[in-house]
């Protein structure tokens, strides 16, 4: 049996981010969906508000199970018995900065780290783009679950 | 369970290819290492050396399977009933390039693949560039196992 | 008016050869689709075969006209009376070598070239990789116009 | 007719900017330089004086008309009947991020967006490290057109 | 007679700045270390702290000389002599920003810069990326030489 | 006393080549500009063609010494007394492959290499492209020193 591990801010989750969490539950057996709880950034939802949207999304996924964690990823890896940790990848850009931090986890505590190619529809998604679309008066629709387009329009009105 | 598929040329196999490989063995429940007979290229080993080659380098590794291929990978994966082709991914070339296979294959097949950075320490590492080295009287040796090196030597000494 | 020089080997055109020059048509007045006549690199499809198909292809798009060339690709966008080459970009692997090409271009005739991204979904597509694909026996459509697909198919069952 | 948008901060504008809007002059029959109004990024420059550098710039050049918006790219394009955004592309990295841009774009307005290499010899210019270098007392002359010199001293030497 | 200089934030040295350093001292007749006082980056050490760091670590190599500078780079290195700056590679996304600084560099003053490959164990280090590490809780050693690693846990511990 | 080692093919030398040898020039205390004896790539111009357009382009370069090696580049350089080999960089695909050389020949004799960034405008040079570019009828002045250009012309009239 093989547990992944998809971490990420999720601050909000986007349609890239349900297509690599798609993706892992086809091939691993159980997939760990894990909110990054950095208190210094600063985010526009907080850590549990986030994971109640990942739950939300994935309710009807039985392999799947949205968590938490602060501290180092590895220490949490290790902590949930995880096989592997899965990063979406995007571009180039994305490639050289995931390869330094799979380099270093794998320094750290000998955990393997594999990228799955995100959907070429999705490749030029990310959080902060979605938040700068909203915030300018564009549509979110597309880029989000229904569930979070909603919660980020009922945020932008207030 | 999941099944891993690791296809390649392996002409010959080198400690890149042992590293993903072992790599993929500590992730995943079985792993098909899987030959690509092209018969076109004229490779410097026959199909049946390099299945050889790597049922010796994986002997004692009972998760690891060798089998050889011609046709299409993903009818292949698909027949061998792999949930996701595994691919080692060096440098930013090696990205686009895989990139590329990998959405030819999912619009193909619907077959996920993922990518393993390879080991820092054999990023530089190729089957033609070990034997563009060998071939000019360098020492293969640290390149490949040894018992491939024991090969390329006699092979050169023809 | 601005009139637009699509250069390429089209052997055979791909969706996304289409998609580039539907673009192209959406953004220019004239559009040149201009088939580069190499006798050296023993195509698939002879000159005249791969003019015709792209006539075919584009014979109800008006601003659209197809032609054949040999010898540098300056002087026949001089002869057209052309204001800019226009290149798909795909991955950053085409973007160095696009830019390579552009930069001589410029040098050799103070010809503009622009870039235009191909749709994210026709990012892994290439007339040599359709080749490839339907020699091992893949299907191709949806990969190039139903047309061409006719034609492959006819080729290959020869 | 084509009508072609050059957005940016220009932010002071350098002499990369020059070449990529007189490239954009040379090619297509309309040209119109956007200044985002970008409140919450303290520019060195106000909006007016951005706006008033780019119009004293380009004030023999009929083709060029300068603007200046908020809000969302795709919208503004759209008001002015905008057939394409221009986008210089200097680097690798520069691609990945407009890539994202032009396909987000497209996504929201299917507004099309092309890519002008800059020259070689302004492949290493930004508005930042302009800055920068002048800060430190560097000599910004040609990096920047005249005006924008004489204007870089100005604000330096208060 | 060949004069390099290692110009960098060294907040603190990682095994990658040794490296690369190690092996400038291998290839040139002196190697000039040059800490970027920098005060508007708040640094985790002071400028003498890293001057001091560097001067222990190196204080048995008679090549190296250990200095700081604010104010332009080329400016700094033609007061000392330096016949050309030294600046270690990791990856491609270091390429383009570094190469944007080389030609910058050679526009201001006409002084040659050349990249050192670091090796590829040290490919995934970076000062910030250390400082994260040990933040959150990891340990450093084997990233950082012990001299430094001992600095940065009484920093922590306080 | 810094010895550099400039390896390549040169058929034919070209502008970008010139230009690089000549940074090395004024860096290094001697630089041996070395060409690759390669029998099996039919090269344009013979070893010795080669090896004495070289020495005609650098009569007066005193520090300059052409030789030419077969065999493993890092076995000439020691039997050469080389301190390090410095190698052009234009570009991210070169970036991927020379840091690859740069590797292997460090793992199979400890030899240093060194990245000089080519000018801005000769980004966009190669041998094979200038050899294109003349085939077609195109003018190879400026991208080739006039001694070349004058001995393609006698080779492509011929």
């Amino acid at each position: 049996m093989t547990t992944a591990l998809c971490p990420g801010s999720f601050d909000p989750p986007t349609n890239g981010h349900i297509d690599v969490i798609g993706r892992s539950v086809s091939i691993f057996d159980e997939v760990i969906v894990a909110v990054i709880a950095n208190p210094s950034k600063s985010p526009m939802f907080t850590n549990d508000e986030r994971v109640e949207m990942l739950e939300g999304l994935f309710a009807k996924e039985p392999k799947v199970r949205v968590a938490s964690f602060d501290g180092l990823l590895v220490d949490f890896a290790q902590s949930q018995g995880v096989d592997v940790i899965v990063k979406g990848l995007r571009a180039v850009s994305d490639f050289d900065y995931e390869l330094q931090m799979a380099q270093m986890n794998h320094h750290l505590a000998a955990v393997e780290t594999v990228f799955i190619p995100t959907s070429a529809e999705f490749g030029y998604l990310s959080s902060s783009l979605v938040k700068d679309v909203g915030r300018l008066g564009g549509l979110v629709d597309g880029l989000v679950p229904p569930l979070v387009a909603q919660l980020l329009k009922e945020r932008w009105s207030t």
